[in-house]
């Protein structure tokens, strides 16, 4: 794969040459939205556009603004920053952590296990070099963003991802930010989000901030059905492995896509000290499944997982700074023989381990009899529950069928009580769900589980593309999003077969950007629009930089276009690459459109008198001017 | 791209090497189902499956039975065809269409242009070897398949589309079968397409069967709204060209990945002759739009059309055998000055080119003045129309516009008055829509166009995914074609990039059938999830090679899994590639189930019983077993 040519990348020393990629955008600069304070500084894309040449003579350029961009990808795209993996990022939030007063440095760390890994000193050639003390809540604090939303109180984190949610479209012209009406299904989407509404939202549980405070490093983002959609990016070395440095450099690869969190789900030997650099280094959210990690610790036997295992596995992980953890709380003892005439039992990892346990003892799931523990310990670092749906359906046979409503059911249950330690939840949902079956899922969570922020594997809307999953998923997650899903995980191409590797990661990642995108149109977001307009300008008017640049993928979008018309003249040219010069409808567009001016139609005015009226206004007159000739 | 190891190909002559692909797919054989007389046999794809392993001791294998799936790939596919370019496919339906008696051979070829073709010299490298004499109906016959139907008659080709769409789904075993009840908005899909529903479907201009009398060649398929949905893929070498012997192959390429017609786009020289080679080659029905050859006529001037070059390109497009035309009739002179003020103003190159005919003679569009001579000339070899937009939306911003709309409402008068002729119509549609007003597009065209089958470019969801414009449509496509489009026109990743290439072909057929199949599930159109259920139950069971042939690509699908797995053995492993042995869901719901059995519980027994209930009893038997120890 190429990558774009101003590259600016780091040999990653360990690593016999992983490269990290910093190149910035083509035709995009980082800017800064600066909040009340100066240390908040909200990190945003802008592309800058090219002027549009009139194709009358004598008739001065226009100007187009440049259009800003959600951008995820943190300091790696901006130059004026200096990488070092070694360092890890800086932690823009300490100074925010710190001055509420609620929080202690700890000695050492909590975890047993977190403890052996740090003292053994045949891991110091991986180890991540710098050490820091665990932040944790004083005695009886709950230090959540929930908690301070609930009290009334603004973070600079709330302040933080309201900047970060409007893009500055204000600032766009009006007739860029000139939008459909969406269909919003019953969500409640502001004009303009502020500080206030987003406090409000995390105060009742609509949206997450996901912010372990043992994570300074990240630029907050929330998850809400009433902020734009996010997707989540999986990376994670299986058995089938891969190395420290090369989850570093997939992390960095999926958030420059445009992956908002990014879940670790690491199953190989050393996820605790790959885990470190990947949450040094991240600037996103990280989450994970902590269940995967505390079976390493039993070898494998789901049998023999205990409680005290697995709470040292959550605190170890809590104190490097994961923000949001995957608990398959809901798989009850009950409900495990529902899955049994299933096409295809139970297909979450996390699900089967928690069903396999309930079984050999012949007990209730301990993450469910122990949820109040976990609460607590979640509410004293600011971790997110994403509440697992173990038993979501692995094929549209099985989809929405008793064994997955039930779970839900019980999520709804766990919600409820993770709200009252002040915990920020959202829910996981499926899976494989054929399209008609789709809004039913998202009815019954946000009934059952009080609103609280979906977060769905696609889904996928048949069982039959092996080798284009990400393609039958998103068509699932664009219209689960629509409906209200706050955070879609991303299936790459490889889903059911094998491991992505970095072209299917960054396939993966764009085409549910593709999704959610569609989503925020759908439900109609606030300025949503306004990049589409840009882009579909640049279209019509030949700019072909402005229009790779505008895209979600400019490096594929040049290079397609490349292959066809390599000269760069071609990208100047008056016509496209699909149709010649000769046959181009754009171009004769143009000529209608100059044709239409010589009658003597203003088209700014017309276009600033609103285009229905106008339009017919025009039709009438040229309607007689051609019949008069 | 790696073939199929088994392939069987032809290298043709004059090529200097291209390649025709026909080799069968893995794991399947190609059946004939024999309709009611011995020339009806309907051609299907049957794959083979393995037999189910049982993890328990001592207990035999469970066959698995064979599914039937559809198959546009022709006898390319068909080892026991001898493919011979030169000669052309057999004239399947010649029998059919001589012994209704209605129709004449021709001494020579109608059209002026046809006939100065055939008798240039320089050609004779170039021109299909084999000639023939047009057919055409006797004077005042009509000889369309409505035509028919309107007078009571089932025609062997309504009699091979009722045993096509039914791919023999009723002899598949009850469990296969189980489906979910879709939600069809409207349709009227019976349990078992039969030869009469078919007739009744086209005499009330509700479904077309593209078939002119000169494409003899072409296994009989029908487009509507009740029926499954199908999809269309482009081939064309525009100014920017390819060979004639690539553009055969792409059209094999095409059908191989499930193209239900193929259109032939092309715009460079020899279009005439090439078209000849397509369509002699070609077991599906071809369409085109004629006017971009009668534009190559006049030397791209679109002022310079006329009636007569335009009648002249159709009838000689007719004698060859094209089956549907895309003819842009609905582009109004009053229409035009509404797009002035789009984002994108006219993107169809026919609409544009019949846009600047209007607007350079100030006269009506003469498409539209002379539809009733069109009709005629349709009527007299059954050509379906494929009634232009053009003046869909080139950008979400122009979606569902004014000037889109009077254009619907207009192609449903053509349609009507197409109708009166016994003419076959579908009406084509957008084009670039957000997916909160796809819908709109949908109940308007049933309305205003009398449920004449809908026929769509996408819609594409979103204006910025250059480089995934494939996918941005194929969730807009799967939607449409839910709510009732009997047709989707397949977008690659190239578009409005470049030419697409052979991947580019691929990719985007097979996501086309991706939107086409999900929107089948979703209708509930009887037997549809019987590939799914396969597929789930194969997956679950560790079929790997099963799984790969059940998909839609089980080339992509192999390729995918061998990366992280290449060895043989991994193939029958009981665990994928994703989690390796250790952690694999599947193998842990496998115990789980084996766990369940062993309390007494028959599985075969629950299964035949129905789902729902016996998973309850399960439940209640399994929880007291539990609690009692």
């Amino acid at each position: 794969m190429a990558l774009p040519s101003k590259e600016h990348s780091e040999v990653f020393p360990e690593s016999g040459g992983v490269r990290i990629t910093c190149a910035p955008f083509p035709g995009s600069r980082k800017i800064y939205v600066e909040g009340s304070r100066p240390d908040i500084r909200v990190a945003m894309r802008e592309i800058t556009l090219h002027d549009t040449q009139s194709s009358r003579e004598g008739v001065a350029p226009d100007h187009n603004p440049p259009v800003t961009v959600y951008d995820t990808s943190g300091p790696y795209t901006d130059p004026e920053v200096t990488i070092d993996l070694h360092a890890g990022l800086e932690g823009i939030r300490t100074p925010w952590i710190l001055e509420r007063g609620d929080v202690e440095e700890l000695d050492d760390i909590t975890s047993e296990y977190g403890r052996r890994r740090a003292s053994d000193p045949e891991l110091n050639p991986i180890r991540f070099p710098r050490t820091r003390r665990p932040l944790r809540a004083k005695p009886g604090a709950r230090v959540t963003q929930m908690h301070y939303a609930r009290r009334g109180i603004i973070t600079p984190e709330m302040e933080y991802v309201a900047l970060r949610e409007n893009m500055k479209y204000e600032e766009a012209l009006e007739d860029l930010k000139r939008q459909h009406p969406g269909r919003d299904w019953g969500a409640s989407i502001p004009a303009k989000i502020t500080p206030e509404f987003v406090r409000d939202e995390v105060a009742r549980g609509r949206a997450i901030i996901p912010a372990n405070i043992n994570h300074p490093e990240i630029e907050p983002m929330i998850i809400g059905r009433n902020f734009l959609v996010k997707i989540n990016a999986n990376i994670g070395n299986s058995a089938v492995g891969s190395s420290i440095e090369e989850e570093v450099e997939k992390m960095v690869w999926s958030i420059r896509w445009g992956g908002d969190t990014v879940m670790d789900l690491s199953t190989g030997k050393n996820i605790h000290e790959t885990r470190e650099w990947i949450i040094r280094n991240s600037p996103v959210p990280i989450g994970t499944v902590p269940i995967y990690q505390a079976l390493e610790k039993v070898d494998g036997r789901p049998e023999d997982l205990t409680w005290d295992i697995f709470r040292d596995t959550i605190i170890e992980q809590a104190e490097q700074g994961v923000d949001y953890m995957t608990i398959h709380a809901g798989v009850l003892l009950r409900y495990v023989p529902m899955t049994a005439n299933r096409t295809t039992g139970i297909v979450s990892r996390g699900g089967s381990i928690m069903a396999k346990w309930c079984l050999a003892h012949h007990e209730e799931n301990f993450l469910y009899t122990h949820w109040d523990d976990i609460c607590e310990i979640m509410a004293a670092y600011d971790i997110g529950f994403s509440i697992g749906d173990g038993l979501r359906p692995g094929s549209l046979a099985d989809a929405n069928d008793e064994a997955q409503f039930a779970e839900l059911k019980t999520q709804g249950e766990l919600t409820r009580r993770a709200w009252a330690y002040d915990v920020q939840v959202m829910n996981e949902g499926p899976g494989h769900v054929p399209m008609h079956m789709i809004r039913e899922n998202m009815e019954k969570q946000l009934e059952w589980c009080g609103e609280a922020p979906f977060y769905t594997l696609g889904p996928l809307i048949t069982d039959i593309a092996p080798g284009y999953d990400h393609l039958a998923s998103a068509i699932g997650a664009a219209m689960i999003g629509w409906y209200g899903t706050a955070m879609l995980c991303y299936v790459t191409p490889k889903e059911h077969l094998g491991l992505p590797d970095r072209d299917d990661v960054r396939e993966g990642v764009v085409s549910y950007k593709v999704a959610a995108h569609a989503a925020d149109l759908a439900k109609g977001h606030p300025g949503a629009q306004i990049r589409d307009n840009a882009l579909s300008k640049a279209r019509f008017e030949f700019r072909w930089e402005d229009q790779f640049n505008l895209g979600l993928d400019p490096d594929r979008a040049r290079e397609f276009h490349d292959e066809t018309l390599p000269a760069e003249g071609a990208k100047i040219a008056h016509f496209c690459s699909m149709c010649g010069p000769k046959f181009c409808a754009m171009k004769i567009t143009q000529d209608v459109r100059d044709y239409a001016a010589t009658l003597g139609i203003d088209e700014a005015e017309a276009a600033r008198a609103g285009m229905a009226e106008k339009a017919r206004e025009f039709s009438e007159k040229g309607g007689e001017v051609y019949q008069k000739r």
